[in-house]
């Protein structure tokens, strides 16, 4: 029989699965509606019963940021994976195994230099490597820039070198420091056009560039067209989070993963109620410390999942948080939340707060619970 | 035949084994020196031969921050374990598991309210549990203050309700925020103090308190005296880290933690260098931000591990590092750190970065590098 919330040890970390399910919808419809493939990013979860729910949804092939994600979902019957960071040279003979094995794996690059560590091992080991160009679409990391030579460059040099190109790919993370719905549409305009305008470019060269694959979070949930592109990749999109909710893409009762802790001592004086989720549980993530409300490690709730306006988890030693209260009210502290209660911590950034966990315990509409594990390290 | 560092994927978490050895002599001899007992914090490695080490340099009983690190180390053998956070209700019962298979588990309390917990359940089992009394000794998170009368009637509650004190214990957190060894001494003794005359309370009330154990890594790196202190619990010394060596109690060549990375790609126009370590790597942590010199998120040492002068890990995402260079120099960084090189971070903090991987690689004096697996989670 599955457990319950009740019979958890804390800290644990939570998925409400109903949540869960129709954030999947949501951005499955949207991009439906838009006339793209979704091809989630699947660093946020690091875990298959999540991913399933996408493919079940209609997704049809996924992102990965480490080999191990590749090589794990690939294990499970998924087959068409983008492994979506510039590649190392010293990965190839990885990435080479799983494509023997029959994963349709793509990778990626954004140099020259990179390419021909490519287009040497691939001639090397006889293999034709699926590869796809990052483009810098709004300085924020990585990527060539549209009018920068080397792009043309590194499509013909793929070529010439027998490696297939699969297209362009962007991702517009700076649209993590936005926060109006009119600067967000701004940006996922930015993001289609600029890599739109790359596929052109290497098509205009004579090259083929099939796809063009752009994506984040708050731009998939914003763009108003999405002409010219062929799939789109988001991650948190799944679990969401205050950061995402400071951006303004998403509602409190959308968040999916909250952290169940218990609340240990107090400090009455100071108002302080001390709760054994650390930063071990919650991760160091301060995402919200820049946006407009800062959550500090996280938005207190009930333990039915309730939001206590004004509860922030303040501070965060490893294991021992503090929350502190804006509004002290009239039960003194240790009345209202006693030593064993237990209350739920909203994370700052889901892809950090998962990664802290060996496993989610997920809980399903009927309150039943189910421990599904994730990826942890390369 | 163990492996070499040439033949490790990144990112990896090394440990320099000879500066670990190092360390835990150093803070071993200073124990033994000063007349205590060392009773290592493991919660900055959770990783058994790191702890063997520990116990083969001196140690008999050691400190945990999880019962799951308990279980581990009694596993194997280690008997005296104190689990020194504050003790949850709902965990007393795996506590008693653990007592009843023959560990000297040890546990922690600052409330009346925790101690009848404790009381009401060692009864309810007919357990004299071993109870330590956390002394709040510089106001920076639990504890019960020593002029407060809590402090008597917790004592007096436990040996009421037949379980036993073990005695006081208190925890320097605050001695992050110094830099200076005079202020590091007065700390040092303030915490001593403190801790001692709490103890001193509970035996004019005419209760047995027979230990009093302080620590932090720099208080312990810093006092003068020890008097009528029993034992010491400290961590993070055992690898250091980079605040550390901001708070001025390591050398930079005592870190014995560093990530291996790989160079993916540069942005020239901008001197970024792309390494495949983002947060995912060295955890989120930014505890240099308010030190007198901010690393960013590590300071950056060549493949060998020598410090590379104002190369600095400047932000991070998931899988993605970018490098900056105070001064860039003559050769291009694209040379200088061509794709597929590789280079080694020194962690703000030795517990976050350890946490974010699955096990270390430990590089002995001899090159070879043994994997070290390390605990994750509850």
């Amino acid at each position: 029989m599955p457990a319950s919330i009740a019979c958890l040890d804390t800290p644990v970390a939570l998925i409400d699965v109903p949540r869960m399910q129709r954030n999947i919808q949501r951005m499955q419809h949207r991009m439906d509606a838009l006339g793209v493939r979704l091809r989630p990013h699947i660093k946020t979860s690091k875990c298959l019963p999540v991913v399933q729910a996408q493919i079940e949804a209609g997704a049809s092939a996924i992102t990965v940021s480490t080999l191990k994600e590749a090589e794990h979902c690939f294990a499970a019957g998924i087959h068409d994976i983008f492994y979506a960071v510039s590649m190392a040279p010293g990965k190839l003979a990885q990435a080479l195994t799983l494509r023997r094995k029959g994963c349709r794996l793509s990778i990626l690059t954004d140099s020259l230099a990179a390419t021909q560590a490519i287009v040497d091992f691939g001639r090397q080991h006889d293999e034709r490597f699926e590869v796809w160009i990052e483009i810098d679409c709004d300085g924020h990391r990585s990527g060539v820039r549209v009018e920068d030579d080397a792009l043309v460059d590194i499509a013909r040099r793929l070529r010439e070198g027998g490696m297939q190109l699969c297209g362009v790919m962007t991702h517009a993370g700076s649209s993590y420091e936005l926060n109006t719905s009119q600067a967000l549409q701004a940006l996922a305009e930015q993001e289609r056009y600029i890599c739109v305008s790359a596929a052109q470019r290497i098509r205009a060269a004579g090259l083929a560039c099939p796809q063009v694959s752009i994506g984040s979070t708050p731009t998939a949930l914003s763009a108003q067209s999405l002409e010219g592109v062929t799939e789109v990749r988001a991650g948190v999109y799944v679990f969401f989070d205050l950061v995402m909710h400071n951006i303004g893409v998403c509602r409190a009762d959308e968040l999916a993963l909250s952290v169940l802790t218990t609340v240990i001592g107090h400090q009455p004086d100071k108002g302080w109620i001390i709760i054994d989720a650390g930063w071990m549980a919650m991760s160091r993530d301060r995402g919200t410390q820049r946006q407009q409300r800062d959550f500090g490690y996280g938005q207190v709730c009930s333990e039915a999942g309730d939001w206590i306006e004004g509860a922030l988890l303040s501070n965060a030693n490893q294991e021992h948080g503090i929350v502190t209260l804006s509004s002290p009210g009239e039960v003194a502290i240790t009345e209202r939340f006693p030593i064993g209660s237990r209350l739920r911590i909203l994370p700052n950034h889901a892809c950090a707060t998962g990664a802290q966990f060996p496993e989610y315990s997920a809980c399903d509409a009927s309150g039943a619970v189910h421990t599904w594990s994730r990826l942890h390290g390369w």
